[in-house]
C-alpha cells in the first residue's frame, strides 16, 4: 500500500464496537498464522509500532500539545490525552522507579477486550492487546524517546488489573536529557 | 477466543485514525498470507461476516429502530443509521433495479482508505475495504435477509465514486415477503 503523507484528518469519531471486533479478527488471523503466542505478540507489537509511527503526526496536529519537559509529563500525556483521544479511556499513571523513568498505566477498562471473555487454554501466553504497546513505542520513538513498553498485568489472564509498563531508556551520553 | 454474548456496550466513541490504521495492518497481513487478491478479498468478506453477525445486536440495541418494512427502508437504514453510527459517514442510496431488490450505496468518502493513496500494481484486484461487504451481509443475515454485497466501484481503483451494491435475494417461495 502507498500511504498519503501527513494528511490532515477530519475529526470524525466512530463507534468503537467496529474497531474492537476488527481488532479481534486481526488477532484471530495472527493466531491462525503463528503457532507460538510469542510470535503473535511480536507481530502485534510490530504492527502497533508501525501504527504509532503514523499516528503521532495526527496526535501532535490534533492535540496541539506543548512539548513535555519530563518523562512524568510524557506519561501523563499518553494517559490523559492520547488514550482519551484514541480509545476513549484515561488510565491512571504511577511512577514505579526512583530513577523516574519507569511508569505504569493502569487500565480499569480495556476497550480492546470488550467482546472477549477469556483466552483459550492453548493461548495462555498471548498478549491480546499487545498492539497498544507497539503503538506507544512507535509514537514515542518519533519524538526521539526510546522506550520499552510491555503488559505487566492483564485482567484477561486473571490479574486484578490491566497494567502497561513504560520504561524510558536513557542514553548513557544523555543522562540529563529530558523531554 | 471466547466472546461474551450480548454485552451492553458503553456508548463510547473513538477516534477513527486508530481504527483505520489497524484495518490497514489487517489488510497488509492478509496480503502477506495470501498471494491471490481473490483470496484476500474472500478472507476480508468472511471476517466482516463474522463481525456483522456480532455487531447487529449492538446495532439493534443502540438504535432502537423499528422493523424495516421494505428492502428500500432497509437500505436507507444501513446508509443513514448503520454507516453513520459505525463509520461516521452517510452514503447516498439509490435503487438500481425495477424489481426493487438491488441498491447502491455511494460513498463520497470512504474512511477506511484515509491513509491509503493507491493500491500497488501487483494488488490491482484487491477489494481493500471488502470487510464492509461482509459486515453488511452478516448483519442482514441475522435479521433473516439474505443478500449479496459487493463493491461495484472503488475510487481506490480509479473509479469516479466508491459504490457498494446490495442485492437482496428473494426466496422463490417467499416472493411477497418484505422486511
Amino acid at each position: 500500500m502507498s500511504w498519503s503523507p501527513g494528511r490532515k484528518q477530519d475529526n470524525h469519531k466512530i463507534s468503537r464496537e467496529l474497531f474492537v471486533l476488527t481488532y479481534g479478527a486481526l488477532v484471530a488471523q495472527l493466531c491462525k498464522d503463528y503457532e507460538k503466542d510469542e510470535d503473535v505478540n511480536t507481530c502485534l507489537d510490530r504492527m502497533g509500532y508501525g501504527i504509532g509511527v503514523r499516528l503521532i503526526d495526527d496526535f501532535l496536529a490534533r492535540s496541539a500539545v506543548k512539548k513535555c519537559r519530563s518523562y512524568s509529563e510524557t506519561a501523563d500525556m499518553i494517559a490523559q490525552v492520547a488514550f482519551k483521544t484514541y480509545l476513549g479511556i484515561t488510565p491512571s499513571v504511577s511512577c514505579s522507579s526512583a530513577a523516574g523513568n519507569e511508569f505504569s498505566l493502569i487500565l480499569d477498562k480495556n476497550p480492546l477486550v470488550d467482546f472477549v471473555e477469556e483466552l483459550p487454554a492453548e493461548r495462555a501466553s498471548l498478549c491480546y492487546s499487545n498492539l497498544l504497546c507497539g503503538v506507544i513505542r512507535g509514537a514515542l520513538e518519533m519524538v526521539h524517546l526510546a522506550a520499552e513498553v510491555t503488559f505487566l498485568q492483564d485482567r484477561l489472564k486473571g490479574d486484578a488489573v490491566t497494567e502497561i509498563g513504560i520504561t524510558f531508556l536513557r542514553k548513557p551520553e544523555d543522562r540529563k536529557h529530558k523531554r
